[in-house]
């Protein structure tokens, strides 16, 4: 590709938004957060105002240093993950996913982010919640398929991340826990082929949110996951999903950084 | 934490609000409206428009005094509680709670409240009204159970508060007597292990919105209030509900003042 | 209550609004149109916009004397009753229902407040339209039960209306008229301990517009209203229907001059 | 009814607009349009901006000119007719029945009305396109049947006009031919009553929107419409209905002239 | 047709454009995108802002040669087409349909179009996304069908376009393979009559959004495309389908040199 107008301005923007004073930080302990059970996770989706593109630049990137610092000043408490949404997904153009061990700290944090310059621009598109559990496997689950879910995913970066809310039927919690449990295994098992290349996080929101569960995936082979959610939709624990989706976010992982600089453009 | 700019910043506003003149009032009686059955209950919730955070801070406070002086005024004749959403909930920021022995009483401060120069800021985003009503145990309900129930629940503050509107299906209605009753007792019964951390309290909507029950907790363990509706999801009356949620509204108490200073930043 | 400031700005506001030159009317036979079959109601919702309440008292207050000119001009042809939704609906303000012998009517009254400097203020939430037929007493009905559906209700102010639209399903149309009539039977039987205090008037909606009946309701007593519901919920006539609310429109029956007074403030 | 300013300030106007320049037109062929299979009609209806009545009646007025050009030019090739759906349908104002032999007619001239300064005050609500066919008599309908369909509809003007939507359940479609004709008889039978005053006209959707039929209806008894509706309800075909209307579309059908003379007030 | 005012105002804009510089640019492989599988092609539907109108025309024909840029620097690594629906669809204007190996080059093109001038004008009204797959042929299915499905679609400008957007029930996903193959031959020996008039193109969403298939085609008989759906609903997989378009976007076909002649207007 011939370097081209627009790559120059990427540049350029860079070496501006590089030099803007990033606040020291003492983070949470993000690893504990994001592998522990009895976590809270939140996923809040955003879009920006009709507002925001017609600021000039130069505003835009004062704006986005107070995104930067309300990020910075919260990561001593809470995990923070932000998705680019925008282009792949209707009607939401960010994703923030936080994590914390009280939902009230991920409310300051986006009472803090709304309040700031930035967050004027910001549309709340829906906000979810979830709470990690321990793994619960199935009992009589076989040792060689519980041996294989502890294979780690492929080590690369994974660009691509999918969120997919779910709730089930009623009469999925009417089921007797035997029944739910082989449905399970079923579900488990279909799952096997893919473990490698998709990274799969659960989290259990009943009561939290107009959901059950929510499921959130990262990947670098989106083919891949489109063939595992095709082998989901056909075990039978599929015909108890009332709801699938809807809306299914699909987005890429970005940095802090990243996102501020196609934000600036 | 270290003390950081954001706590300063909240600190001098406290001041300035709090020297503020709050005019007197003779509260209804409070105690009366939020315990005995034949009240009304009025769930009203609102987002801020765009506007509200464009305004000068100093407008701003000036606005936030006049929701003090609508609320200051009804107090008087109905019972006011409020709420924050904003961050825990799509779509809406504030949700006010209204206790009152005539629904004309609870239109009359919503009135008032829109009309205000604070309220023209508010997109009212749903209203729902429930009526209290006498415990009306199963008969044939078991001793032990009765006297369980009324095991208050534990001290201290629950900064949780969650709404669940609720419509049941037409079968549902349709059942004689005996077999609702027999399903209220199991329902009944999956509720025990939470009566001490999660309080309960319930509101008869039928006719007056679309929906049958208003249903209203408090916690400060939201992972128990979330273990509660997994119970409850699986009792079988839980088949004879068309609607749960949709919104399930999950916000955290807050006294007037700390509403007045968090939207004053 | 303590005279406060509101409520001597509500005097002053009434003593400039009755001062306004209210232009004599010749009134349709009104008595005629609201007790008479072959009738249509019209059931038309607004809600007012942002820039409303923005607007100085006197702009206001000008343009609300728009509405009195416009509805004083077609009372000559159409009855026109006024309900206060805002504090008690969602996402409506105002509620007209109308009633005259040609739709036609009904469109020049509702086009001629739309574009009055106050209708230019209104957005349309919803409009239902209904026509008034005999009653039409199921064939076998015991003349105890005639006798009883001729008691008027209580005389005196009934200052809570309620509107409630609905769809039976196509498996209603389809039985054959016995069964239908046998189930009208009993849900007319729910309805005779509430005759005195609850006000009932039926419309038949179906081909006029997405619906096959309103129901419209006029009470003090919230609470019997509530029961008259909850009554025929349990209904087996009730399991047919499709649609019941969606919306509830809930609101208090008031004057012209009242909405005057209130949209003045 | 005593003249009144309003019926004054409608005469002066109508003066102006008649003074306006009407452009020479060769009309497309309206009745062969009208009336033979194979034609293409498209329902698109629009509602005006809140911008369309803060501007002054001379400015409107204008861009009223600019809308009589677009129709002019274009019903050169295809047939245009107006309906007014303010004040007895929901969030739509107008609605443009337009017939074309292709659908890249009707997109021009919806192009062209959109680009114009008074389709710059519209906002598409709907467009809806269906197909006319032959009438495809049920085999064995007897033929007193078939002759009493070819029954005129009484002369004279039809000044309400409904359209209604539909779409089909899977069930329907999945009916051997001989079921689907034996209750397309029952159906047929049903409308025979109302074969004087209702005028009905049948565009097949299926593929060109989210629709299997568009029905559509003039009547000057909107009580016998109605009483169409129900008999329709009640024979078994309905049971195989899965949308019926949402929206129905209920306006008076009015000239150009009217159109312009009513948005000009 | 005389030549009218609109066609010499379309005939001297078109001058305008042409005679703006076109920058040189190395297509994608467009052939290979469009016809192997494992490509993803995207459908991104867009409206116009109320502001793109009100602006003048030599404004939007620099904003409109903005767009030019975009698409051109874009087309080096993703195939795009546009089509106009604007007229033809509800809600949305324009539909790009985008193919590319990876979702984030279509990510990255799709953000430079919104943050450029013209794409500040653009809301985002829906975006799908599916993966192209061999053609994958039913077990057992007669050479003879094989042989007929390489028909190819006769010559010559196929102007319009639809897109069907598809989700199969858990039912669907449920059966067993050889039961979704026979079906799937039925359906596919009901579009054979269709082949050369209609050309069709399969993508394959499961978990990339909410639905399982989005079906594309082209034809210039409106007619043959509207019986083939019709063909299709009669077939028994059909009852399988929970959504058939909701929405079902119908638009012409335009080059990038037509929608800008189009839009400057």
């Amino acid at each position: 590709m011939r370097p081209s107008i627009f790559t120059i301005a990427r540049v350029v923007l860079l070496l501006f938004i590089v030099l803007a004073v990033v606040p020291a930080a003492f983070a949470a302990d993000r690893d504990k957060l994001l592998s522990e059970p009895g976590v809270y996770g939140t996923f809040a989706a955003f879009s920006l105002d009709a507002d925001w593109g017609r600021q000039e630049q130069a505003i835009r990137i004062g704006q986005l240093n107070m995104l930067r610092g309300v990020v910075e000043q919260h990561r001593e408490k809470v995990a923070i993950d932000l998705y680019l949404l925008r282009g792949l997904s209707d009607h939401a153009d960010l994703l923030f996913r936080i994590h914390a061990t009280e939902l009230r700290d991920t409310q300051q944090f986006l009472l803090d982010l709304q309040s700031s310059l930035f967050g004027k621009h910001l549309k709340t598109d829906g906000v979810m919640h979830g709470l990690t559990k321990k793994a619960n496997y199935v009992p009589g689950m076989p040792d060689n398929i519980k041996a294989e879910l502890k294979t780690p995913s492929e080590p690369g970066s994974k660009p691509y991340a999918i969120v997919i809310p779910i709730r089930k039927s009623a009469d999925w919690w009417g089921l007797d826990q035997d029944k739910r449990a082989a449905m399970m295994q079923e579900h488990t098992e279909a799952t096997l082929p893919y473990l490698k290349s998709v990274k799969r996080k659960l989290y259990h929101s009943s009561g939290l949110d107009d959901l059950d569960f929510i499921t959130y995936f990262e990947t670098s082979k989106l083919e891949d996951f489109h063939s595992l959610v095709l082998a989901l939709e056909k075990v039978k624990e599929f015909q108890y999903t009332r709801r699938f989706g809807h809306p299914t976010l699909l987005g890429t992982a970005r940095s802090l950084d990243e996102i501020i600089e196609i934000l600036a453009q």
